[in-house]
């Protein structure tokens, strides 16, 4: 359209409208208490079952002659293949099992105000890899495929709204990086877009504000990896007085850990990786670290189809994924890890402090635990913030991690910290996130339930005069 | 370093200290008028003769037997291979050689205040493919075989300041992408870092003023690609009112260009790739369009070694690149073309308002030249800036482009353009420059046009109260 104006370049007034959002407690479409009783209510309206079942069982799905690759015959939604990454220096090299999947899929959230307050439309959604299945997921989450009617299922709801944003208002909408360590250069599209006016209700929907679902974030597997991915997205903005270092500092680290060594991934074929092996039921890895390919098929009633088999890949254990917490001057700033991951864009993103291990760390099969943390583990019986979410359950099959903040002192985390870490606050991160592919999903978890927390604002005698 | 009190997240004054730099049209160190007898003065000094030579004579240089592609025998430096592009929708698929060169240079500016006016050191620097080989280089333009020594040449003169940048302090350090139609995913590190002392002269480096290079950047040929890429991430802030667009809505619309097709690339065997063909002294296409692969024997002087051989891609007419011009409401605004590049990380950035035509594009052998400004192509005659500049000495031979900025008027170039393009400020390309990988090359050397460019602030009238 022409603007016959000019607008201002950032939105005024929109963080203090998260803000508030943040600060209500309760909403006015369903009361906080009342959501685990709405999401059993869901699941008992649905039939969702699923079963593992030996590859052989795949519908539409196989093993690629030659490359090994599990593939659909379609050529379509994603496949299994194999990635041989290394560094230069400290020479490291590893081979691993890969998801491949090219395409940008949409995770979406709706925004409304209700009674001067900013609400989210959150779905009660299944996915087949979740132990919990019916969690609170985005408003749409669609994978490319899906809208683009590959498997020919029932229309995305709401998905209008994210294809021809100009039915509201934009409010985020940037391309984020998945699992680095699963997932070869996925990128997904977060956005969040505000209407004014109604929206067509449905069962499987409810409002909420941002200070309901960060009450939610406090319940173990109940708000779903990509409502997390999104709302990190969110535009909270918080004045801080401060940082112990300028963003041109943090940037310049950044680019440093990105340039300061070389890092390659290359794709070969899955029945090339080395020291993994396929049987009837999974590839693993032989000592069995790590993860597994395995098949699962699923029976349910509120998908876009109603019947499908597919791949899943399962990790080994339970993760880990922690922030560590410190105040300096008021301002509160959480220890960020330049990690590098063998599928990442840009190989290194700011990470957790803590993360479970991947093919390739330095110590395998124990969390990348920084040595210098190592006292802190203690301090683990009671965090600051203590939660079991599930990571993405379109892809991993019972992946959980445990995620937590935990409040940290000088004698254990210090202000200086070993290369490969920095003290970052958390409007550093909402401004890196702004951009894309610089904040890691697993931070993004923890930075939504910064986001969603009022006690995690600077305290206010750093407030602006 | 520990910190014991905070910082503020941006420099305050540097801004300031930028436009003052950017107000100096003449500078401490050496006059404008006496730069171009310098240049001469460091020509005549130097050795450095460029002369073309069959494959045959390469010196480490070979096609690889079964893939064709060229590349050193150490493995090191840069290889052309072959890639495969393709689109979705509209559906177009291309081959074309491509230079593969994994690692990310330095391109580094030191600078320091003089008279309380920051100067810029910059190089007189030959490149092989410069048809003028002596230009206004980075203080550092240096690759990671440079200094990591794997050609064993002379150490790279004030490297240190780059490497260890805590012996300055940091005003800009980001990766950006390099030409996205001739490099598969080439990024180099943009860095400009202060110094408080003295600097070691040397008789091939000068002290220039921003607005020195400013009125130098209005010669041809004079100052090089990696210096203007450098000079777009200074940290320049011309207070704007306001813009057609909220920097969300630009963030979005990026975002949907680079989502709303599948673009794959795929690199392929240099000897697979269709149309190219090979003869003693050329890889070329059958249409003799676009570009060819040739190679050069050079002797210099003052380069880390005195002798060497290398291939170079050699475009097979000059380019255009032009920005598009209009103020709305006092406030400049440059027409960006949201455009896809086989190369590029994230295949859209924003590029100029017009750009040669590249293989792959829907014309090609033309500048992507949008049908709807076809009218103001009479206006090339009356810029408001022209002039030609080479690109990368160091890979390309003979490539130059005009660089235009044209006035435009809504009857040529309407406020709502067609899909695929927008207006943007000045200080809207800056901050997105800032993260990197979002604005192409060939519109960051206009952007440092514009940084050094008094005459593109707002109209005073917008100046803050």
């Amino acid at each position: 359209m022409v603007r016959d104006q000019l607008y201002p370049r950032n939105s005024p007034g929109l963080a203090e409208r998260f803000a508030r959002s943040a600060d209500s407690v309760d909403g006015t479409c369903i009361r906080t208490q009342d959501v685990p009783a709405w999401l059993a209510d869901r699941a008992a309206a649905h039939r969702f079952l699923v079963r593992r079942i030996p590859f052989a069982e795949l519908d539409g799905w196989s093993f690629e002659p030659g490359s090994g690759n599990l593939r659909h015959a379609s050529g379509r939604f994603f496949s299994v293949q194999g990635a041989r990454a290394s560094f230069d220096a400290p020479h490291r090299e590893w081979q691993q099992p890969i998801i491949v999947q090219p395409e940008i899929g949409i995770l979406g959230i709706l925004a409304r105000e209700f009674n001067g307050v900013l609400h989210f439309l959150m779905q009660a959604k299944a996915e087949p890899g979740n132990l919990r299945a019916f969690q609170l997921s985005p408003t749409v989450q669609a994978t490319r495929s899906n809208y683009t009617r590959v498997h020919r299922g029932a229309d995305v709801r709401y998905l209008d709204y994210f294809l021809q944003p100009t039915k509201g208002t934009v409010i985020a909408d940037v391309l984020q990086s998945e699992h680095g360590t699963w997932f070869y250069r996925k990128s997904n599209r977060n956005m969040i877009i505000e209407v004014r006016e109604d929206v067509p209700p449905h069962a499987d929907y409810q409002w909420f504000t941002l200070g309901q679902i960060g009450a939610l974030l406090c319940h173990d597997n109940m708000v779903n990896m990509d409502a997390r991915s999104v709302l990190a997205c969110a535009p909270i903005e918080h004045h801080e007085p401060g940082a112990l270092w300028s963003d041109t500092d943090l940037l310049s680290w950044i680019t440093e850990e990105r340039s300061r060594r070389e890092f390659r991934t290359e794709r070969i074929p899955l029945a090339k990786v080395t020291n993994w092996e396929r049987d009837d039921f999974s590839v693993h890895h032989r000592s069995n670290q790590h993860f597994r390919v395995v098949a699962v098929a699923v029976e349910a009633g509120n998908r876009e189809v109603t019947r499908w088999t597919q791949p899943l890949l399962e990790p080994v254990q339970r993760g880990i994924v922690a922030f560590f917490l410190r105040w300096f001057n008021g301002v509160p700033h959480v220890l960020a890890h330049a990690r590098a991951e063998a599928g990442l864009h840009h190989v290194v993103e700011l990470g957790p402090t803590v993360q479970s291990a991947a093919p390739g760390d330095a110590r395998e099969g124990t969390p990348t635990w920084p040595p210098f943390l190592m006292p802190t583990l203690m301090d683990l019986a009671r965090p600051y913030y203590g939660t079991v979410h599930s990571e993405e359950g379109g892809r991993f099959l019972n992946a959980e991690s445990r995620y937590l903040i935990v409040e940290a002192e000088e004698a254990t985390a210090p202000a200086n910290p070993p290369p490969g870490y920095r003290w970052v606050t958390p409007g550093q991160l909402r401004t890196l996130v702004r951009y894309g592919h610089y904040v890691n999903v697993q931070a993004r978890s923890l930075l939504a339930v910064i986001n969603a927390s009022p006690a995690l604002r600077p305290h206010p005698i750093f407030q602006p005069l």
